[in-house]
């Protein structure tokens, strides 16, 4: 630590994501990415007569992607704002609405919660899941802070349902609710219906799942008029020209080609229900999943071992080092073939146990 | 104001980028953008065949990118971190090294400082500029916090020496300077030979200007390796895939064009030469520039008439309604053509006034 730091950083313990090793090639099925690629679209929205004109900052209002989010959602255009990734609208909402306040989340769910509240220096309650992983609303009845629920929560892939949400949200009138719908698109029930009912609801989405777009970097987040002013508060206070020219281009295509997206979804949650008949089939303890991802424990062998085993035979998932879930591994779902690859691997990992 | 918002965030008051009209076509000389495209090899980077893959994570540790900075500027690849423009790394530092301290910058300079001040709750000092608008190295004498030095300056143009920046680096040893070096290229002398010999300098950098890749994002800082892990550490917590896949190609692909930059980079320091003149022969008090920009006050119009008169006949130019620089413009430079716009705007904003 430099002399130059801040004090409130000193104990700081960043997120860390998914390993991306550069040295060989696996079957990634570590950082629930979308296995297909994007829309044809989106590959012609970023066209060379683009790249030429990239001199030009972007629209820092990012006006024609707001607008397509919005006319998809049937939301006004003020309810959205789009960000570099959901993971700094989750920033923004950290530093809007946390700071000298509290933070409640589960005990198990995206790891980024306590990351930002530490680097904001905000208390934070974690309330623990229920025995079999979900999330129980009462538990969350006048939480006293705000409040960060992933639906469906990863890495378990259990979903509320929409009238829990409202529930939860109808009981803490003081707080805000935000909603951290990343895998939402996969078979959970959305809580945007719920924005005009409740004015402590905050929606927030990413692009790089359903959407097949981790590498291009976008988010968004919808909620009262109200409450996005203030997020563009954040945003314009710390980093106005977020989206790129690209991002917001090749965005509006993806979210304007709804067939293509509509197809590649199915497609993921029909291999995700076959792949987890089959792991239940090979006496796996699954997790039902709304997700693209199952959070399954392998009858025999502890989560490190599966992990590992995996890896030497060239399949990533992701094993979390951490109470209560160590047994477990989480398991993007990719193609068809993909899933044959951790079929194979699982077999070359439980043979070589003693 | 919702009741949700941190107390913190009471007074916000975001920053205003320059305007970005999409209701007229005009000649923008407000942004300081680069008038030239970027480089045949940054628009190559950017294919078909890259977007197919943009449902892929990118790399969190930019590796490509971090080395074709290291090695262009001859410093180790830990010396070396990239953003989603500059802007994000500032905000970085403002994180990092100014929460419960002070900050201190001039109080003519990047109008981003006291925005991103106010954002964290940061104590600040603005020390004004001399009465011809440069900075007086003596006045940062044990400044008592964080510096922001932007070296050239904006919105004057001004620039330190190198032997000046590192007096102020010598003489606030347990304080770190930050220099954003945004218009370095276009005359400036950069302070990044100096990291060796201090560890208390930050370099900050953008490829909005002399890059001409404002639209896509990309701005990087270089320091000692410990510094540049601290910031890392900021990055990890608030959002570790900043700089997407197209933006770490297409960057890197820019590094490596060092003709076309310095090609580009050399008709722009021309074309403000020649203009500056112009301008003098016409009776304009201008700033000695080292950016991509010049301050100028007309002889006869004052700052705002000179903007709107201007904006009337189809340029934008940048005016700042703010003591001591009330009556100047700040005016881009583009290309030739482009500044026979402002000539034939500015001679009709004179025949319209009384």
């Amino acid at each position: 630590m430099t002399r130059f730091l801040s004090k409130i950083h000193a104990g700081m313990d960043p997120y860390v994501p998914g390993e991306q090793p550069q040295n060989r090639k696996y079957t990634k099925l570590n950082t629930n990415e979308n296995p297909y690629p994007p829309s044809p679209s989106v590959i012609a929205a970023i066209s060379a007569a683009e790249a030429g004109r990239l001199n030009l900052y972007c629209d820092p209002n990012c006006t024609a992607l707001n607008q397509a989010i919005a006319l998809t959602h049937g939301v006004a255009d003020n309810q959205v704002i789009t960000g570099n990734g959901s993971d700094e609208l989750l920033a923004f909402a950290f530093m809007a609405y946390c700071m000298g306040k509290k933070a409640v989340f589960p005990d198990i769910s995206y790891g980024f919660y306590p990351v930002f509240a530490r680097l904001f220096g905000v208390e934070y309650r974690e309330i623990p899941l229920r025995e079999d992983f979900s999330i129980d609303p009462s538990d969350y009845y006048k939480a006293g802070g705000t409040i960060f629920l992933a639906n469906p929560n990863a890495p378990t892939g259990r979903a509320l349902a929409k009238a829990q949400i409202a529930w939860i949200a109808a009981n803490n009138p003081g707080d805000l609710l935000v909603v951290d719908e990343a895998y939402v698109d996969f078979g959970g029930e959305s809580a945007l219906g719920l924005i005009g009912e409740y004015d402590n609801i905050l929606v927030v989405r990413t692009f790089s799942k359903s959407r097949s777009l981790a590498g291009l970097r976008v988010g968004y987040a919808v909620s009262t008029p109200e409450i996005i002013a203030e997020l563009n508060g954040m945003k314009f206070s710390f980093n106005p020209y977020n989206v790129d020219r690209l991002a917001i281009l090749a965005g509006a295509a993806s979210v304007l080609d709804k067939s293509y997206f509509e197809a590649r979804t199915q497609s993921i949650v029909s291999t995700r229900e076959d792949f987890s008949q089959r792991l239940k089939e090979q006496g796996y303890d699954v997790l039902p999943s709304r997700a693209n991802f199952v959070f399954a424990r392998h009858p025999k062998l502890t989560g490190k071992a599966l992990y590992q085993g995996l890896k030497e035979n060239g399949v990533l998932v992701r094993w979390f080092d951490k109470d209560r879930i160590r047994e477990f591994v989480r398991i993007t779902i990719g193609t068809p073939e993909q899933m044959e690859d951790y079929f194979a691997a699982a077999a070359a990992a439980e043979r070589a146990q003693p």
